[in-house]
């Protein structure tokens, strides 16, 4: 089982990939994709593709780990928002990889205990379980890394498909 | 200039592709697609994806026009048209498509010459424009022709990409 999880954003994608060896659990490797603001979103969608077929190619990811999105303030964020998260539910589609999904709360629960735990709550336990990442530039990295924690320790629960 | 506009919809999708040659405008093809709402929507995904890519490559279309959407009272509808305009974003970048956006009013004012008018007046028009195709099973496929036909007279607006 090899899970990428991904915290989509039109800016900055953070993500993780995990894989589970019988109990063994290794990191394989952590990131964000960073897009500038001043490309079109046409072209941006097409990076956002062409970056994470790569990667799941390159580790033969297995599964997908995401987080339920919640509309904000912003509806257009929102929408496009939804434009990566349709790039991904492809790539689910193309690669017939099991999508997991899980609400902010649920991922908060599984990685600190409390469903109302803070951003850098969140980032201290994931730092504490892989020291040796070192602290990433952004918060992306350790979000994409929790939900993608919160795949692997619910892989028992019956994934999205 | 081949033009494709398309009305999306993770259970009906309309569309529609007209070839403009010199002074002439020909309807290549219309129709929509329709998917099960009891499938899962990463298998809907890929469907959307394979049945635009192919009507992409069959008439070499070079323009894709779309609605703007606006957020209504179902923030998931909402989401879930994004993730199908992801894909059709996908597809303008992969097929170096020129993308043409418009407002719900601006399609209604380019076709009714009203921008408030009602979805049957709209159909009324395009029939009239095209009597061979009869008059659809839904309401769907007049409306992308609706568009489509916006992108072919609003060609020389500045294209989103």
């Amino acid at each position: 089982m090899v899970l990428l999880g991904i915290d989509p954003g039109t800016r900055i994608s953070g993500f993780g990939v995990i894989k589970k060896e019988g109990r063994q659990v290794v990191l394989l490797d952590c990131g964000y994709l960073k897009m500038a603001s001043s490309k079109p979103l046409v072209e941006r969608v097409g990076i956002f593709h062409r970056f994470f077929t790569e990667h799941i190619d390159k580790w033969q990811v297995t599964d997908l780990a995401l987080e339920t999105p919640f509309l904000g303030k912003n509806a257009q964020s929102f929408l496009k928002l939804g434009y990566l998260r349709g790039i991904l539910y492809l790539l689910a589609d193309t690669n017939t990889l099991l999508l997991h999904e899980f609400s902010p709360r649920e991922v908060k629960q599984a990685i600190t205990g409390y469903g109302g735990a803070k951003k850098d709550q969140v980032a201290r336990v994931i730092l504490q379980l892989f020291p040796r990442i070192g602290k990433p530039d952004n918060d992306d990295v350790t979000d994409a890394l929790a939900v993608t924690l919160c795949g692997l320790w619910k892989q028992n629960y019956t994934p999205t498909r």
